[in-house]
């Protein structure tokens, strides 16, 4: 992509409405764009960068057997009645048709998969499987002054998961486990990210949480250093030993919540009498799992957590192009432009629309303050200086560490 | 994907509410559920469809330059207001926040796209440019009773673009009016598509439509079999001749409008004050336009025109697998099961994930009505028959032909 040609651009400052770091960022750099407090548009780069996130968790999910599909937002409200969550659940935003029918926007999914998985489901021979979906998201929380961590609308990955039995769904748990680390790993966030046990609420001793360490976060957290889990604040006022090793020392850090996983068991089945028929032919009600990794929230994680005080610094597996070639003076020099043009042709020929071509034109370090705030991981110049010398300047946005590399050499940044 | 995983089941007979052909075909199949009159989920067949369509528009969309983002649903009811529309709009769907705040459920996006864009522009340089999204929009339609051809929730591509004078407008509404030509053919339902005059506003002579011949359709049309284009009902009330040759022999038909242009000139560009600074530094409003077409109604469109009396009939490019790979007895006979599975491999490892694998322990009667209920293009069939005359017996779904090929002759199906 050209810059020139996008239509949104750097700005110096955010909304100051904003009070958040990761937003704040976010709207400077050009990614997102705020409608209303906890309501944001994801411009093109924005965009880019979410689509990342889910690819990486589609095709980890994929593996363990995941099927995806797309349930709606508007939601009855005899469904929500079902469970008791229609007046219990207090983010509940309730909207009316023309006929006076009341529909929930759906803030979850359990209502909804539970009835529709019972279309299909007769025998223990159906089982196990799992579905999951990337879809919008509405909750009415009271406070959303944390940017895209915690939005009004926002883009989540739900996954339900329905077994015969509660040692089938503990298997997927841990499977489902499994992949979150790998997934986590895969977007960057590894070396921060804690499995922390929580709550399982009236159905199971323990749920878990992904939290990942950083002070913006909203959670508290408890690591046991030796076993790399930690423990919710519920927990740790409950029992002050970890779970894994009964060890008694924590080091208490900030954290957001960037995943979880609940083994719901007949929570949701048995409202709606999801059952099926086992080898003997006796009715069973079907036991479930739920796990939940919210993309928008991942991207603004992201953004909390790498950002320096130059802006973001994305990971190369998200971010919106892997490198932002820069002419300087392409416009009064066609040397330089046609080296830049050549350059941006080759690496798009070799491993596509993985480049942000810099032509506008603008000084150096109007230049350079662009791409240091918009966090693309490797900047590569093209000046008469390095037409000189034959080679490309390609700058780490991490480390900042600059290296001249010839053409050829350039293809170790490829992934 | 091997069907006994599949979640999904057809089914011998769609609810008893559902009155359109599309969806009871799309239920019966296992691609769609309905959750409520107008508003369905998408089932992993068919959540396949609605991507691959969506693929081509974006692929086709990029070409001309459009910038993918996305926009919320949650709309403040002031942007409504600023157009007038809070009030005149009847599908508004209104939602009210904890803290009294009215939003609009945004069933289009003019009244958002305006002022984001105008966070960005200043000056005719930032101009043209043109913004697209794939977004789930909600519409209070009176009446649902079309499937997925009118949804009260559904997935829409809207496009929008924007212009320093109506010229460069004009010079981009027929880019996009090719576009849709060929995207229209890429979806296959280019010979049944015409561009169709229709009333333009107050701003305009005409706006067009894109209208799928069917008798499905809840729209007439009359062809001008000359110019290959279409008057909408309006417009043959007050002219009577075609605007192109100025014939007056028309075809009446009825059709369903899959696509639509518009060129909305000042008309949202006013009273959002959405300016730019022309060469003399003069301040001038922007000419817009704005260009939808609906995924998931292109897909019960498809859905409607194509299937037979056995079934679904999907288009290849469209359909949700290529091949749907038939194993008669291979629960019982190693050999069957070992060739399919080789077959399986094969094809997955050329054109990757495009072979749905009948391996349920079915009689042939049972799969053979499933697959044409599914619609899949090219059904492979192996048993010991096949493996007899060592070939693959290939069914052509749309011609009902029947080839026996070599696994080396199958590739003149891969595209």
């Amino acid at each position: 992509m050209r810059q020139s040609r996008f239509f949104t651009k750097t700005r110096k400052e955010a909304p100051k409405d904003e009070v958040s770091n990761n937003a704040s960022l976010l709207i400077r750099g050009g990614f997102i764009d705020k409608l209303q407090a906890g309501v944001y548009s994801y411009l093109p780069l924005g965009f880019r960068v979410l689509k990342k996130i889910e690819n990486i968790i589609r095709e980890e999910l994929n593996k363990v057997g995941g099927q995806e599909l797309l349930m709606p937002a508007l939601q009855p409200k005899e469904n929500w009645q079902k469970t008791g969550r229609w007046d219990s659940l207090d983010v509940l935003y309730k909207v009316t048709d023309l006929s006076g029918r009341e529909n929930a926007l759906g803030p979850t999914h359990e209502e909804i998969v539970v009835p529709l998985v019972g279309n299909f489901l007769n025998s223990y021979k159906d089982l196990p499987f799992s579905v999951y979906q990337f879809q919008t998201k509405f909750r009415m929380e009271a406070r959303a002054k944390s940017g895209i961590l915690r939005g009004r609308e926002f883009v989540m990955k739900d996954m339900y998961s329905f077994h015969a039995n509660e040692d089938d769904l503990k298997l997927f748990y841990q499977v489902v486990w499994d992949t979150y680390v790998k997934i986590f790993d895969r977007l960057g966030l590894g070396k921060l990210t804690y499995p922390t046990f929580a709550s399982g609420g009236s159905f199971s001793k323990y749920s878990h949480e992904f939290q990942t360490v950083t002070p913006a976060g909203e959670d508290t957290i408890y690591i046991c250093d030796d076993c790399k889990v930690a423990i919710n604040k519920e927990i740790i006022e409950e029992q002050k030993v970890c779970p894994k090793c009964s060890g008694q020392k924590f080091r208490e850090e900030k954290s957001i919540e960037v995943g979880n996983i609940f083994e719901l068991k007949t929570k949701f089945s048995a409202p709606f009498g999801l059952t099926y028929k086992d080898e003997s032919g006796n009715s069973k009600e079907v036991i479930m799992g739920c796990y939940g990794l919210g993309p928008s929230r991942v991207m603004g994680t992201i953004a909390e957590v790498f950002a320096d005080k130059n802006g973001l610094v994305w990971p190369a597996n998200v971010a919106p192009y892997r490198f932002h070639l820069i002419e300087l003076d392409g416009s009064s020099n066609d040397d330089v432009r046609n080296e830049a043009l050549k350059t941006y042709d080759a690496i798009r020929k070799d491993i596509g629309d993985e480049v942000l071509f810099d032509d506008r034109d603008l000084s150096a370090g109007a230049k350079f303050a662009d791409s240091d705030l918009m966090g693309i991981p490797y900047r590569i110049v093209i000046s008469k200086k390095t037409l000189d010398s034959k080679m490309l300047e390609v700058k780490d946005r991490k480390t900042g560490k600059i290296e001249m590399v010839s053409m050829e050499d350039l293809k170790k940044y490829y992934d």
